[in-house]
């Protein structure tokens, strides 16, 4: 059976999804998720993923969601190419730089918090942005030197790994918000040389069905 | 050479690392981060985590940070007792359950965010607690029918796993801040036995040396 990935274009969880699998060669249907109108909240998106977020990966026998736990299986079921080193510090390094970006940016910044902030509590645009640009400033100022210290041309070592599946897309949004990357060329360096291969160029916004240029 | 964590005694990603360590039956050195005061902003925390978050574990030739990295690198290099299953497939269940609690209710309502929304967005303490029941209710929304589902006594099957560590804290935190938990008795009953396990009680907040009781 193919796999069916329920994504949205921008997010940048189901873009960490979808660097792996590509990295993995693991072909899948795209079925895209419009955020902008709330499809993540009706009942036809609930019916696959109950928390109503993306990305969700159904795999005929059980729909997959949480985008770093997606990339955990995938490494237990298909160790080629391997996307965490062998050794158990180095693989605990990795992981943190993929939760500093999990935990510590995203969550903050994703639709149903800018919701959140501007229905409940009134916060308008500009101060959505100040509140997006300190939470990656924040996580990226705790990134940059552990990339500059451990990375050999990706944030981790000679080959990509769960933490450019995350940094690639992290980088993408700070883009996006306008953020200035100028103080981060670790991060810069690595998440754009990352970004050139192929298996992470298919997985850009961009590229996906539901882009709107 | 014994290790030393870094913790604060209510901060719920540092319990979590104390109940993996406890299970795991590694010794360790306590150090106490007053996050109330401040302490995990101030020089001397940030030379030992620059990101100046709890917890942080110093074992000599590194300091690990982020508690599911931790928890991972625990559970490659001590085995025993297992934290996750043997089938991918249910270490993928298991990771979610702990990402949905680290990713999507934990960050958005600890410390560096209630700090920010009083002082940037002027946030009062009645709509920050209305901030910190909406995440947990929709992260326990997402939990209690996959722990009703896979528990047998436990959050995942008949033992503690990660998920356990995860979810132990994150009830504790749920009273702390009187979100009527009721309506999620999976959750309330795998945390509950879990809890009065002899490492899950050790790692207790009300049991460590910063206690303020």
């Amino acid at each position: 059976m193919v796999y069916t990935l329920h994504s949205a274009w921008r997010a940048t969880a189901p873009y960490r999804v979808r660097i792996g699998l590509a990295l993995k060669g693991v072909d899948y249907d795209y079925v895209p998720v419009d955020l902008i109108k709330g499809q993540q909240r009706e009942p036809a998106y609930k019916a696959v993923n109950p928390q109503g977020l993306t990305p969700a990966l159904d795999i005929g026998e059980l729909v997959l969601i949480q985008s770093l736990a997606i990339l955990e299986w995938l490494e237990e079921t298909r160790p080629e190419p391997p996307l965490l080193p062998k050794d158990p510090l180095d693989r605990q390094i990795v992981r943190t730089m993929a939760l500093i970006i999990a935990c510590d940016i995203h969550p903050l910044n994703n639709t149903r918090v800018g919701r959140y902030l501007n229905k409940e509590l009134g916060v308008e645009q500009a101060a959505w942005m100040a509140w997006i640009h300190r939470w990656i400033a924040d996580g990226f100022d705790a990134l940059e030197p552990m990339v500059a210290e451990h990375g050999r041309g990706f944030a981790f070592g000679e080959t990509p790994t769960l933490a450019d599946c995350c940094l690639v897309p992290q980088v993408y949004s700070a883009r996006r918000y306008e953020v200035d990357i100028s103080a981060y060329p670790a991060i810069v360096a690595a998440a754009d040389r990352a970004a050139a291969l192929p298996a992470f160029a298919a997985a850009h916004p961009d590229r996906q069905p539901d882009a709107v240029l």
